[in-house]
């Protein structure tokens, strides 16, 4: 499980793609949902939507690695869906912040990478806020009030990468996830492979 | 501290030599030995040589990170170059067996990577130590022995990479090592940089 998290403007969801897009055995975790689907969006793959009911039935079983409530939406990764790929081998993404993070941490019976990226500055991520240009002062004034909320929980996370270039950042964070496969405790082959040396 | 730890014909010494040349901050860890220096040896470069009375008084003063007795001569990794080194920012690379790299890593103060290389099959270790041919069956059985004693412990280390092919072991070992670097923990510059972010 690698998760990425950063404050909103500091490109992990561009990192995100390219590292998808780059590994063919990394896979985005989806979310459970209570929000309503918006066009575009399909089931099962942006995410599962649920309703209220069915989304507290998972939370009563134990149904989540980590879960949380924004603007009174739930969202939630459910435990049976990842915990099976895991078991195929498959790789997953967490696109998550750090409460999230947190959780995830703390319930996951498997193992968890944590990577922050951090913007070069406040001014550059402000800039970036910005541009985007669809926002008024005001909600950008909270954007950023919430990105030093989120920064300042950089100290939970195994690796930190600051993203002052994109294909630099994206080539460090690549570089963490395979590392990370080489480590001997998740090279499930080697047991057998070193049997077959010695023997 | 970077560990790289190998049976003897696993590449080991190519890998080593290839990592020192193509990372700057990357130094060789230079032992302190009693054997007698040989021809074109440089004092402080290839050892640092030292008499019986030399070693053992380092020994008495905790003054090694791991040291061995190897056929009748003594090899130790000096405590205080290291240390002063890793104080100012130097990283070192150590060659040394599983009985040295658990002496460090219990012993070392200071945070170890350790990584194991491991030849691609036996016949393919057998065939590397019978291609130096300066050596009888004897001594070549002799090293197979050490060899698989010495793939045994391959369970003390945190990377596992297998040398199949020169050129993608050391992309993976040099990954491990550039992935190392990225960890919180080890980037310490990141409280002063955040402090800014936030303020």
């Amino acid at each position: 499980m690698f998760v990425l998290s950063s404050p909103s403007g500091a490109g992990k969801t561009t990192i995100s793609r390219k590292l998808l897009a780059a590994e063919q055995n990394l896979r985005m975790s989806v979310s459970v949902t209570t929000r309503p689907m918006r066009p575009g969006e399909v089931d099962g793959k942006d995410y599962i939507f649920s309703d209220r009911a069915g989304f507290e039935q998972r939370v009563a079983q134990d149904g989540f690695l980590e879960w949380a409530e924004v603007f009174g939406n739930h969202y939630g990764t459910p435990r049976a869906e990842i915990e099976a790929g895991l078991e195929a081998g498959q790789d997953f993404l967490f696109d998550i912040d750090w409460q999230g993070t947190q959780q995830l941490y703390q319930r996951a019976e498997k193992d968890v990478v944590r990577v922050f990226l951090l913007p070069p500055s406040i001014a550059a991520l402000e800039s970036r806020l910005r541009n985007r240009g669809t926002d008024s002062a005001e909600v950008i004034a909270g954007r950023m009030a919430r990105a030093r909320s989120e920064i300042s929980h950089w100290d939970g996370y195994d690796y930190v990468v600051v993203n002052d270039d994109i294909e630099g950042c994206f080539a460090k964070v690549r570089i963490i996830l395979e590392a990370e496969r080489l480590r001997r405790s998740r090279q499930t082959g080697l047991v057998d492979f070193v049997r077959g040396l010695v023997s």
